[in-house]
């Protein structure tokens, strides 16, 4: 965790004093270098990053503990999905000043999922910004030799599968702007402060990752929407995919707003920051894996099967009609 | 490389069709999954990583081109201190828009010093701001097992020693901020422009990276102040440093202006943004590793010894009277 300032300064010793505590991993020298050393012996490194802006990924008064928690967690969704153990992560924060009442909570958080995950701090960078809050974690996983598992391996006659549900988070999100879906549940605010949990703190499948290395033949995070997320597995396969949505896994909150018909389903699977895992498991291996998911306690739908084709994936309703959706995903730019 | 986004939309495409060549590693999985895989065969993979903001590190008006080489060797300077081979980076680019006529040459050169320095593009993060253009950079390097070169290991008696010239970056900085150096080099716009050029584009010295890990019992480079950096590494290591002011190297440019009274000597040693190695070297291997560098191309100049004490390093002038330094380095916050 270098500073880019001088080592006496009572701002860096703030810093070093809320991070330092999170650098279990010997390699990573107490912070105290330049540099982490992460050791593999004949495994693969695993590297992802993914950073969160304030006012584009999370909103300015978002509590820093879950800054903390979401930050490292949407990269620790990517980890499981490639099959991989949590080896560590470092850490860059742009900040417009070091004040302790937000890098307590930030740092407390953030130690206790870099123990829950099994994940510590191995470095980082500290600089100022005039702008917007940043914070981007650059994390890494271990696998056996060549056995990461990728988006392009899905095969004719997969079966696709998803963890957990699918659309809080989106549904969250509008309700902490005030949004249609804040409106709808004027009256619950059980549901509410569920549904912006959800957006705020995502529960990465880490849980499941061996099953997937074990099983999947290719395998995403669902981040941007599971919609535009398939269709970027399909075409890295060069498949393409049919979804029932009947199919696809929602929780009690989201269904009672689709069952009332205020939300589509277009909404939940297009909408994004669901850090779900995506995968598709060979027809004769597809109970194996649903007992690898029953027995980590990770809820697991199957959703559809892959098909050939380079068109987009469909998704079908009860009747089999096809839903065109007008967008799959987030987009930034 | 994933951009938040859906895979049709133009900038994505802009994104993947300048970033992908730079994906030469097999590793990469040429930007197409969700993660990169870097293979590591009983090394250590040394990770550091650095960011820079625009206003803060770096000027608004700055050539694209020249901020993706500071990017890129801010963190190859690290590599080749801790006496690592460069295995690869991933960048996350924090931007206002994805415009061509900016993406294009920031590419471009950074595509350029990838392959230089045998550092491939291993993955990334493009996200929207709407704050200053922010590059932050994570870079891997591979040495032997337990033999990267740490901060902490300076013994009393040890020969100190510098890269190329101390200071450049400083007055470079000062010339593109059109401060008093600006002033004093009016009539000389050659020196202003290879200030200016020190400033904007590091030379790191990875062609030393050998002999640093075979010879060098310290070392880091040098990036906030030859003062405070070496305080820093005195301060792991325990012990102090006496160095001799006239062995500090200077470029020409520099030299003239000290001459002239023009700047003072404390502006060039705490000044930052060097990015030259600072290493500690036993007397008996001080022959070796200069030679060493000699084979290398890389100046190199002994500047003092380590000796025993808490306090800071002192500096010392050619009468042997000691400069006190009003500060050592550059401070964020």
């Amino acid at each position: 965790m270098t500073q880019d300032s001088k080592p006496t300064s009572g701002e860096d010793s703030l810093i070093a004093r809320y991070f330092k505590p999170l650098a279990t991993d010997p390699g990573a020298f107490n912070l105290d270098d330049d540099a982490a050393a992460l050791k593999a012996a004949g495994e693969d490194i695993v590297v992802t990053t993914d950073a969160i802006v304030e006012g584009v990924h999370f909103l300015a008064n978002d509590p820093p503990g879950t800054l903390a928690r979401k930050a490292l967690r949407v990269n620790l969704s990517d980890i499981a999905a490639k099959g991989a153990v949590p080896a560590g992560f470092v850490l860059t924060l742009a900040l417009r000043g070091a004040e302790e009442g937000w890098l307590k909570p930030f740092a407390d958080a953030l130690g206790e999922d870099a123990a829950q995950y099994g994940c510590p701090l191995l470095g980082g960078d500290t600089v100022s910004t005039p702008g917007p809050l940043m914070i981007s974690i650059t994390a890494f996983g271990r696998v056996p030799d060549g056995r990461m598992v990728h988006r392009s391996g899905a095969k004719v006659g997969d079966r696709i599968f998803v963890t957990g549900t699918i659309g809080d988070a989106a549904l969250g999100l509008d309700v902490l702007r005030g949004g249609p879906v804040a409106a709808a549940l004027a009256n619950d605010a059980t549901a509410r402060n569920w549904l912006a949990s959800r957006y705020r703190v995502p529960e990465p499948r880490n849980a499941l990752a061996l099953a997937v290395r074990e099983h999947a033949s290719a395998a995403m995070d669902v981040s941007d929407g599971l919609a535009g997320d398939l269709a970027k597995l399909c075409a890295a396969s060069g498949v393409s995919a049919d979804i029932e949505l009947p199919r696809i896994p929602h929780s009690q909150a989201a269904a009672a707003l689709l069952g009332r018909g205020a939300v589509g389903v277009e909404a939940l699977i297009a909408g994004g920051d669901d850090y779900e895992i995506l995968c598709t498991v060979p027809r004769d291996r597809a109970d194996a894996f649903a007992l690898a998911a029953q027995g980590a306690g990770i809820a697991l739908s199957a959703i559809g099967q892959v098909v050939a084709g380079r068109t987009g994936p469909r998704f079908l309703d009860g009747q089999g009609k096809e839903l065109v959706l007008k967008r799959l995903s987030y987009s930034h730019f």
